[in-house]
């Protein structure tokens, strides 16, 4: 499970960065990319009003993959928490990409029950799908 | 600002593990005890109903002193995400000092108000004040 990631990190800092400063008190876990004993989440944001709790993720693909195990604990903490849980797909893109247009950067949020799941039971996102009815960073 | 403060690590994991046994959703911050640009908490904690953020330290003498930056951030990041500031104390003391009694583990939480303010701008709690007037994290 451990790996190092730095796409993965890269994303999740440009996305915490974004929040950041966009009103947003961010927090991301310590233990993020590693193995833990608690599953924690990647981010954990709050504006006063609104909570979430953030499983990143950042390919140069077509289709995001969630493991089950990481969404489950998503949920569960976000539960024990106070936050909503949200799988958070990027894509590559460069900035001026006309497929983003306005919504960079280019970070999507999806509740748990918008993802498709596999037959393995994992947890997928398409890039179309993701363009299409994802909620932008932005719109938050 | 950046110290090795093993005590105090081991302070803030074993309140993390206190809480997240008892029905909070915690995280630590990844940069907890190291300088970084943005001032992040030691511990933001929720139960779906409070949020706090938290600032802790644990000493051997009968004073404990935050850094006013340290309360600013902390009053800063709590505002902005959604959460109650508090000050945590934890003083020297072993399983079974009737000075703690039943408010094992001997962490005390402070609002931001109920600190004492050195001439330095800095903030002080003394451990009486803080087994008199804190709130015990097991009544949390």
């Amino acid at each position: 499970m451990a790996q190092s990631n730095s796409k993965g990190d890269r994303g999740e800092r440009e996305l915490v960065n974004y929040l950041n400063g966009n009103g947003w008190g961010v927090l991301r876990s310590p233990a993020s990319g590693s193995a833990t004993v608690r599953e924690l989440p990647d981010v954990l944001a709050g504006n006063g009003r609104r909570f979430f709790v953030m499983e990143t993720k950042w390919e140069s693909g077509n289709k995001i993959y969630y493991d089950r195990d990481k969404i489950l604990g998503l949920k569960f903490f976000g539960h024990k928490f106070g936050a909503e849980p949200r799988a958070v797909a990027r894509f590559d893109a460069e900035y001026g990409d006309p497929s983003y247009g306005e919504d960079w950067p280019g970070y999507y949020l999806f509740g748990l029950d918008e993802l498709y799941i596999t037959k393995e039971g994992n947890f997928r996102i398409k890039k179309e799908a993701a363009l299409e009815y994802g909620t932008p960073v932005v719109d938050l």
